[in-house]
């Protein structure tokens, strides 16, 4: 069974996949042809080959420029640095932020021997002006905060605002279960009331 | 981006996967489109093009009659009956039986409409016969073991010895864990040593 040994070997690949799992994916797709394994076979193939990055911001879409920086409903001039396409999505769904993006495509990390060249930060400068606001998005991790100070830096060349996402307590966080870093992060970002 | 979400959605629907796994697994494809997204794209094609149930056994491969079926070095007169192709890969994967398979494609069920029309079981009676051994693997679940009572029944008149696989403590199994009824079995089925 060698087309069907290569599917399984394929799907125990992805994330969160592993043999058992790829394996029972693979026998419901093959029980369900038409409905699923067909469909899903088309949707690969279809999103490669239209899937591609936004030269502007480095989101990925099918159209070029991405249907974010194309949309004229979406403030030009406030621009969200995430780490990683997950970030974003996971801010769209907040539907709290009406800026364009800048997928930076990962951290700066010593160990890694990933530098300000391997990220995509000279365009992000390029696109910053006075006036403008840069949201510093990235992940409250080592890494994720030391990108964050030399994207900081960086762009207060340019004249632009810079401000970051606040830290704190998560709502429907018990205080009993939290890191003592969230909790004197909030304690000193206390709000009067 | 409707065609990644199209393609998540698909994801979405395999078992093991949810929403948020679908998007991470999404994401490590288009990531990675040359060495995974598009292989798996043409794995799906291949399989849904290649594979089909074995007219003997009901066993899914892309030669017909299946691998198990057309292999000289299995022995024919010895048939295990299992419920789902998953079951038949279980064994497989022990290595211990070198008989060949029948899939039912289910069991007998009153609750959900399943008579024995619906399931493999006339092509399997067929090809029973004096001499032969019949082993029923059926799931130890109540529906399992109603339609071993009635294959068995059926088998009766083709003069094929029944047997079925044994019931007892797992390899493993800590008594204090297990089940009244697995425990009962055990002690019911006991072996001089």
């Amino acid at each position: 069974m060698s087309e069907l040994d290569t599917l399984i070997g394929l799907l125990a690949k992805l994330p969160g996949l592993g043999p058992r799992s790829a394996r029972r994916a693979a026998l419901h797709m093959i029980k369900r042809r038409e409905s699923v394994m067909e469909p899903l076979a088309a949707a690969l193939r279809d999103a490669a080959t239209a899937i591609r990055p936004c030269s502007v911001c480095g989101n990925l879409d099918t159209v070029e420029p991405c249907a974010i920086c194309r949309d004229p409903r979406r403030e030009p001039n406030t621009i969200c640095v995430v780490e990683d396409l997950a970030d974003l999505w996971a801010l769209e769904r907040t539907a709290a932020f009406r800026g364009r993006y800048h997928v930076l495509g990962g951290t700066l990390s010593a160990l890694d021997g990933v530098g300000p060249e391997e990220l995509n930060i000279g365009a992000l400068i390029a696109r910053l002006s006075p006036g403008m606001e840069l949201i510093l998005a990235l992940n409250a991790t080592v890494d994720g905060q030391t990108t964050a100070h030399y994207i900081a830096d960086r762009a207060a060349a340019t004249g632009a605002a810079v401000s970051r996402l606040a830290q704190g307590v998560p709502i429907g966080g018990e205080l009993d279960y939290l890191d003592e870093g969230t909790l004197t992060a909030a304690l000193k970002a206390r709000r009067a009331v």
